[in-house]
């Protein structure tokens, strides 16, 4: 997992799994210190207690050797699997102190993680059979989104842009104030560097008319019902065939595959990270 | 809400605030800086889009005034109470361009919180008439738990130990390496700070007997049957009236009535920050 | 400047000045401490000893500031305002050790800032009457990229991509390991989101078909004569016109007109940022 | 070079190093992420462009390792060695995604320092065969003070002192304040500890006088001609045949060897470290 | 040591560490790098210059460590101890420089720690037969908690609560402000979490009896003189035996023996961290 | 105090106070906030409960501003002054919960400096009528060098160098590696910045000589007897009468005096800042 590997060697994934731990530990692990002697070693294992896509092992990873350095972890199931409940997902032996310290963090960023991986697996397999992608949103917990986008990812999802740096999106509230889709577009094309496709968000036919003509890249239709968001595609694919079509708001795994249907290139769903069902997953010794 | 100022004032809440709005900025918001002139202004509202229990509006304040510290924020709803769809939660006034690149990190926590305290809620509403009191557990978004925490409160649940440091907690790892219950409990009390209580953790009606000869100041019944609770509870009340007991584990809307009934103090529930639905608000311009 | 103060009120560019400070200052300005009497106000200016593009004002004034919240800071000219030697660009005046404790990072800033805006305004003037734009590119002094491209800007010039993480730019390292351009391009349009172009720097007329057929949006020709950029130029528009071109690698004051006459896009020069020869300003009590 | 271990291992260098990338990196290397296959190992070289005083290799390689401690940096070159044009500096041999992540941030500074070693190199021995140290200043770039200084000694510099903090330089606006040179010197004679010498910079003859009954341990002669300088040297030498004679402003490649005759101890030149010319050099794959 | 390996791993007391090497080593040892050629490896002892219970060789060898990894650190006593003047604590071998360089930092943490043990260990010893506890309080150096408290526990004491986080001391002013001992103790059970004890604390008898009524879980007696704590100590047992009683203010050396004879659980000695007289340790290069 | 808060603005002092504030505070003071009404204001105190040389009072006020911007602290005494048993050191207002967190960090800080203050000021006192000063070491609490150093100031001491980056201060260890003390004061000349002077250490009458005819700037009498002392004045006067003495090791209010008497221009003290007594102070409402 060298890709991870090189995140973390500059620091952004570590402070986030250092503030995580020092949440929890604080000035220290009390029972732990207390009970458990010096160089005591256990071998554990994580066990999946209900079924999900599994998702976040080379953090959990990281979180134990943060705590002890010493501490062997030995992954059974790759990132992406399906896992059934029951099943070990690693194999850990180290100081009993730290695997007993560093196991609520391990499990908490695993389970979210897994839990993401699961809910994005479910919506890519709602509209199988079409040409379109699940992206994410920004629409994640504050402080993860690096964490909660990757586990979109290893679901099966694609990503939409990262933050408010990495891409345009023209909503309706930018569009007022810079006087017009056109103006917005115009502004946007010459103060944003030349690699940024410009997206504008439209919420009924004559907006995405506005879009075209004001020479949107990309057109988000926010918020419509199938049946505009077929008319919209249509009416889209007629004047410019290869403009990107984002269909978001309200989508859930019912009309999921409708909308699929329509021939939108990327339906983007804010469920996927900000209401996320923990995977059930406990750490056993053994 | 001068608790919360004094937590931020030394940095614990502006902490993770800061680092939220950073992910999410970068090398700025590219789409507002392009659009938007210098010194514009504009009044905007946080609407509820469906029901529920509200918390975290300190936080999206600050998070406005961290973006923009001339941002007026004016809360029309208070902390803890019951938002129906449609409400205005707060009416803000302020640097156009602010308002929007601060947007969606506010309402990501906004919703989380909303979504714990309207969950917690739930499960206060479950055991209504009983003298029981809904916990959390460290089962937190990583990074997140001070917040987490608060939003538990607010929909009415109570917290249980923040982390590791301070509460002493003795699970069947610690029992099985100290050697035996009653050792556990002993080792613990030498070396934990005389303000501790010490809470250990059992899986059946043997380890309950267990843990009341080896002196715990509280005892978890974790993943019991109401039947067995019900048992746990007559033994124990038996022997030491005023000792605390926790149920826990596989706890859910259905059977925590019940669960309250066996006369349990407190019943502790990961769901409720492990597994949110993020509540739905958004900001309007107007 | 509200810009400015809001990237300043999240921290990227605070932190960059108070790091500055703190090297400067480290335990303390000793000549200041030992001679100054406390609460003694003065008055000063900011002064222009030879000619420049003035950039970077409010970052001086920020310094300033955080030395001294009590200092005044006056600018009487604006940002990208062409100054002449001897004139004033700032009164001053506030605590006097404050004054003397902050002048050098406040002045070590301004002095760089306005050395690239100058420079990159001398690059604009050199490609007068072309629908070119001269871009930055990413060799900016380590610590300081987002002020080096804010002058960038300042002097007129377009800014390229910030960094690795907002912009798709494969090189023929990149295809030699992708296993060639198509391939390539194929690659990145799969897994980089979907509002970001892709560009492909390529060497020469070959490259440039390879480049254009594996469907590259921008295509950088990296250190070609002026013919090869000509005949470059003619291939790109007769099969795809609207794509952009970029002319990059050993461009300077002299040959940057003659490029500009091609018909490219864009002229990224790493001079303007890596070459900066600091304009001379300096701070006089009055 | 375990000087620089050293420092390294206490965090001065590595912070500024680690900020450098996390500037450039952000989010992540979008173009190497979707591109480069994990496990992927590449041998590359640093090549010279041009002739310069080669600074700053230790740097480059840390931040090699700091992207993937994996990488191997085989350095072919000494600090401070003369290089030509298509010399080859390193070999450098590892992940590949990191070797393409970590480049631009390694050149960025290796570019940097050998600009100002070579530039140092010049005023050096421009002054050949005087016995006058060539020194830098504070005018560095913010952040870099370090590095900046570094490159100096390499390139046969001295530095002069670091920042406020570890040397007492009395300026005309200190002396205005504490009410006269000679107030001036006792002050800080009192008050800054018994460690620190004490200069006063003067501006012409009379000044000098003033400095000297001052008492002052060392006089900088500010933007004097070369004759008043020679003036000033005999005045001093006359008196106190030991005091050390610094030289400044406005001196360049032209003038230093003559203002070295007259001499003067020491010769501050700002340009060193403001207004560098980077070196060209670039990494090639093999 | 691994109880203290698994605390540093997280950062805790490596963040003090650093910050001491940082405000000693600023911008470099000059001394050191001036004279220490490269590589050159010496050999020195840490020697005891008087008698004293040893605490803190784990931070003392870390400081060497961070400063330079390849330097070798071998205790000869360990923690607890008790030193004799000449005696030699540990031999340590490594880079020169890096020796000298660390040499202060680590003897100040070792010197403070041993001396809080030192002075520790005497209260313990004036207690002895008696079944007390000697205990810490707050009154910690600024940023040292987690050391000084480390230091006591060394020397044979116990730790009271670490902050005010982790344990609920209700004082006069909370009591006044709360309405009542009895409202305070209320308001603390309902509010904390259930695995806190509850602390009153009391000046004189009047006020022992409101707290045993409140339902206190433990009772601080504050500067009482010791036939007052006697009686203190004879009413609650009276009424609740198992209540923890805690003596507390203006207790030394001479009177610790007379109180412990009371019979009170717990005697608090502010003197032991916030007065403490470093223990004479040198290192030599043999 | 503009010293102070110029300081205070770039973060150094501000630094520890928050550091030391978070290792109270940490998940919050659960006393007070289950306690303490919202917006509830109180008046206290600080009241000294023995005598003492008071310092610190802008950094105890900086702690309560740090936990509350509210809080406003009148200071009834200045820095610097003999304070009586009972005396008022400062009037404060504001947040009831606010002041109760404050208070022990406060206090810990304030009299700690106290402490250094007084001691410092009674070596003051022992040496008066001769013309010696009284300084302080490297030898501070880990983290607190910047406030041990004021509080000597405050307390009539000077400061010695602040740390190993601004003084040349070369020992036997130095000197046996460099190859004589001839050597490394020669080579100290050359690498070292023209401001600094050079220190060397001896130990016995030979050593003496050989510092001064290596060119010592200042020589450290380390160790030496009063006898030993005396003679090393008179042969260091007689050879070079400006050279400046310092006399060190095993100097305490007993023989203080008596080493002043040989005329020494210096004295340092590690007792006054590793071996302090607190003050008495505490905090009462009113």
């Amino acid at each position: 997992m060298s890709d991870l590997i090189a995140e973390e060697s500059w620091g952004l994934t570590d402070g986030v799994l250092i503030s995580a731990l020092k949440e929890d530990i604080g000035s220290g692990d009390i029972t732990s210190s207390s009970l458990i002697p010096e160089n005591h070693i256990s071998r554990a294992v994580l066990i999946a207690k209900s079924g999900f896509v599994l998702a976040g092992v080379p953090f959990a990873e990281r979180v134990f050797k943060l705590v002890n350095g010493g501490i062997q972890f030995n992954a059974l199931k790759k990132e992406g699997s399906r896992i059934k409940a029951g099943a070990v997902i690693a194999k850990i032996k180290g100081d009993t102190k730290g695997l007993l310290t560093a196991e609520r963090t391990a499990l908490n960023m695993l389970q979210r993680l897994s839990g993401i991986a699961t809910l994005t697996d479910r919506y890519v397999k709602s509209v199988k059979g079409h040409r379109v992608k699940i992206a994410d949103t920004r629409k994640t917990a504050p402080g993860l989104r690096f964490f909660d986008k990757y586990a979109v990812r290893i679901g099966g999802g694609s990503n939409h842009r990262y933050g408010l740096f990495d891409g345009v999106l023209i909503k309706d509230n930018h569009i007022a104030v810079a006087g017009g889709a056109g103006k917005a577009v115009k502004l946007a094309r010459l103060k944003a560097h030349h690699l940024l496709k410009i997206e504008v968000e439209v919420k009924n036919l004559s907006e995405v008319k506005e879009a075209l003509s004001a020479g949107a890249d990309v057109i988000m239709l926010d918020n419509m019902t199938v049946r505009e968001i077929k008319k919209a595609v249509d009416i889209i694919r007629g004047k410019k065939p290869g403009l990107i079509i984002e269909a978001s708001g309200n989508i859930n795994l019912d009309n999921a595959g409708e909308i699929a249907g329509t021939g939108v290139d990327l339906i983007s769903v804010g469920y996927i990270t900000h209401s996320v069902r923990a995977a059930d997953i406990s750490m056993k010794f053994n």
